[in-house]
């Protein structure tokens, strides 16, 4: 045992170089993503050309980021670390809603809407009413509860990725629930839409043989005071991609119904009901 | 089985999204890369704070690389990646001179120089006589073999990290060997120097309590017909980092022996043979 660096001993060789003094944390995730590093390049022996051409990817990858777009994140989404990540960190009681990806579409202070208000600012798309209740693991009802909601506008874009052609806080909005723990609110019914794919993530996809779309959905955060906060998505049901999301978001509990409203022929509805676990 | 993704499912959740018609080598690579990525994550349980700290070095390690800098080569290389691919691709058989990592240094078509020559052209540092032989597997000599060699500067700088103060193929050059294999020429003696360790994988470096530094070296890329190429280093003996060397690079046969030459108090010697494997 010399200490130096061998194909046999390659993990040992580099995880025993860390100082004595380290933070432990940081010490534990780096001896394991060492091991799991060396494990994969030894399982599929990876060529000099391989590896070449990784170094090259991961650096077109982060020379894609800047103020509007984060294709690590996106890197993240497709290969299900994001999910994986989420599901890690969200484990919740039985009967409580499950979370999902918060995406990178989520801007803070949203305004501040009224119960039955239309965040449609556009009117563009089909209109939908978005209605239930916040309630705990017991089915009673929530006061106070904040629901900070974004959603995709009809042909597929947030309004940050359109500045220049929808409103500011186009299908975005902040409610809060009074004693019957409900809300209500009209929006455009979600389309489903492909995450930006001209950069390597999308490259990469293509010859993944995979799609870019993700399923149609409406972004949830909900917080109240005792409870966890809920980071979730409603996805609209017979969506094609529900059961191919590109980032693996979908969960069965969350696929909504959005039915035709009884009143009218143009109106949907989408019915669902929140539960929170508490802190 | 929904095929949706859940914590425990999540390995096949992605892998089953590939397609049926996808090139047979990328399938086999990204199946791993997905199996190690998720028992990674599983293994520490990584944190939604932790993960947003990794995109947040991935985006700038990527956006430190321009022309003159590749920081993911350097992250590979200190993460062991590098030279575990170098010992994977370059098995050789017993008594072949082993490789090592290139490293991001080299430049194509430096100047071929008569045996004796001198490659230190900038005067600097103490001057090392290299000599040795390149042989085949049975001790015969190598004719014709070329010999690409490359070496920092006296204060432990390649030329093209100092263009505006170093000569052009400074501490470069290509020999060729004659009938007896023999290779001999002047240099400086190599110097310990630090990896550019200003960006983010300095400063993981000095979080994981590791030192930046390379034990002093001197390249060599050689080639002859109907031999493997051979990249490698020898290694000065006695540098004080040579069981640390950052980027895992020495192997305890590449260390060479550098003494003092009998006829000058000055001039140093290095004597090391090269032994090729066939094709």
């Amino acid at each position: 045992m010399t200490g130096f660096f061998s194909e046999e001993n390659s993990v040992n060789a580099v995880n025993a170089r860390m100082g004595v003094d380290i933070d432990p944390r940081l010490r534990t995730v780096m001896a394991s993503l060492i091991k799991h590093l060396h494990a994969f390049i030894k399982d599929v022996e990876l060529t000099e050309e391989e590896w070449g051409k990784a170094i090259a990817f991961l650096t077109r990858t982060g020379q894609m980021c800047g103020d509007e777009r984060q294709e690590y994140i996106l890197l993240s989404d497709v290969l299900g670390a994001s999910m994986l990540v989420d599901a890690i960190n969200n484990r919740r009681p039985e009967g409580a809603t499950e979370s999902t990806v918060f995406g990178p579409f989520h801007v803070a202070n949203a305004p501040v809407r009224q119960m039955g208000d239309c965040i449609s600012l556009d009117g563009k798309g089909e209109a939908c009413l978005f209605e239930g209740r916040i309630l705990d693991l017991d089915g009673q009802p929530i006061s106070g509860a904040k629901l900070d909601v974004w959603a995709d506008n009809a042909e597929g874009f947030y309004d940050v990725q359109q500045p220049d052609t929808q409103p500011q806080w186009n299908n975005r909005g902040i409610f809060i629930t009074g004693d019957d723990g409900r809300y209500h609110f009209v929006g455009a019914k979600p389309v489903s839409y492909p995450i930006p794919d001209d950069g390597p993530v999308g490259k990469m996809l293509a010859a993944l043989g995979r799609h870019p779309y993700r399923p149609a959905h409406i972004h949830f955060m909900i917080t109240a005071p005792g409870y966890q906060k809920l980071v979730t998505h409603t996805f609209v049901g017979g969506d094609e991609y529900l059961t191919s999301d590109t980032v693996f978001g979908v969960k069965e509990s969350l696929v909504a119904p959005f039915e035709k409203t009884e009143n009218s022929a143009t109106m949907w509805k989408s019915k669902f009901d929140f539960v929170l676990a508490p802190k």
